[in-house]
């Protein structure tokens, strides 16, 4: 059984202390979530939550990866792709019968910029539902900028969290937490599989990033409101 | 020598009978460009062509795809990836220091929808470019729902063509374009490898497509207007 988180519940951030895991767990614990920020390091861990508490978000507090994975009903995976298989076996005893969230970009960088690293059949959403056999695995937040959500001021509610899952309550769910985020519900794209195609277009962002000195973001058109029309 | 293309030049559509080519045929000369659809039938070209100007987009000539090419300066490739590279081929002779704008979409579909087809490490795109190395083979278009590109009331400038080139003057000239079919600039995203994460998307958004009963698009957010600032 997966798929249940009341806002009373806690949300853990596995890397919170990088700049997306840290800018989720801003955005979830100003919004009125219980939050969890991991790290390797508990000393890190508490040095961050500290700052985000400053920043006026409350309800954070530090702990291990593991721990915070322990303590919650739903786990966010922000982490580098570099070590991503080893660390969510790791993490794996502590997240049976859970939501596991992945924002996972699986990118290299050469002289030409940002590109995607894996083979057109695979994901590391796929690998982590793999790893995680009892967890409701799902891929969204790939596209937010860290640097806006990390800003109090960024408006985010033009940007569309893309949700991808086989479990169709957990993606709800997520989907609707989204809106703790962004302003905005998230949208169910399908499949988990998907997330194929939504890991590595985080390399066009960067590139644009790059090229306009701006910090983008992806939109969807014409999609309303809502939870999709059917199943 | 590649890149040059004025109003008064021909814009050769490619596929144009297709549901893309002929949204895309209808677009541009609505907007004022001079189109020669393409088709491997005359016939089937010809029909086309009457049924788009009794549209009200004027300036819509047919040809085969031999013919259309070798007319244009500027070629769009709006054909299904399956035959794609020999019909590349076949056209290489027309299409020597032209711009040739490819919105291929290599998917395939199963029980669970849409998937992207190819290896993690090519696109349709970076094919056509190996197969035409005088042409400068520029990827956009792809994310533009077919039924809203032939709908003439159907607004389109809240979504953003996404260009990926190696050619940047090529890439700044199908940016340009993109404005004549959607009311809004395209976004130079950088080199034409990035294509490969454009092309699978679109099975993304045919999912949604069929989840929520619409027609999506792209949009990206928080890119400023213009070119980008550097290079």
């Amino acid at each position: 059984m997966t798929g249940t988180h009341a806002m009373q519940d806690v949300i853990a951030i596995v890397g919170g202390t990088g700049p997306q895991g840290s800018g989720l767990a801003f955005r979830f614990a100003r919004a009125g979530y219980r939050v969890a920020l991991g790290s390797r390091s508990l000393e890190r861990a508490e040095a961050k939550a500290a700052g985000l508490r400053e920043r006026g978000a409350a309800h954070i507090t530090a702990a291990t990866n593991a721990e915070a994975c322990a303590r919650a009903s739903l786990v966010v995976m922000a982490i580098p792709y570099d070590g991503h298989d080893q660390l969510v076996q790791e993490l794996s005893p502590h997240l049976s019968g859970k939501i596991v969230v992945t924002c996972v970009n699986p990118l290299t960088f050469d002289e030409r910029g940002p590109i995607g690293l894996l083979p057109g059949d695979s994901s590391a959403a796929e690998t982590a539902a793999a790893l995680l056999p009892e967890s409701a695995v799902v891929g969204a937040f790939h596209h937010l900028s860290a640097v806006a959500l990390n800003d109090p001021d960024a408006d985010l509610s033009d940007q569309t969290v893309m949700v991808a899952a086989d479990d169709e309550a957990a993606a709800d769910h997520v989907a609707e937490l989204a809106g703790a985020v962004t302003g905005a519900r998230g949208v169910c794209i399908g499949p988990l599989r998907l997330n194929r195609h939504l890991e590595p277009l985080t390399a066009a962002l960067i590139s644009v990033n790059r090229r306009y000195k701006t910090h983008s973001g992806i939109a969807l058109a014409g999609v309303p409101d809502g939870p999709p029309v059917r199943r």
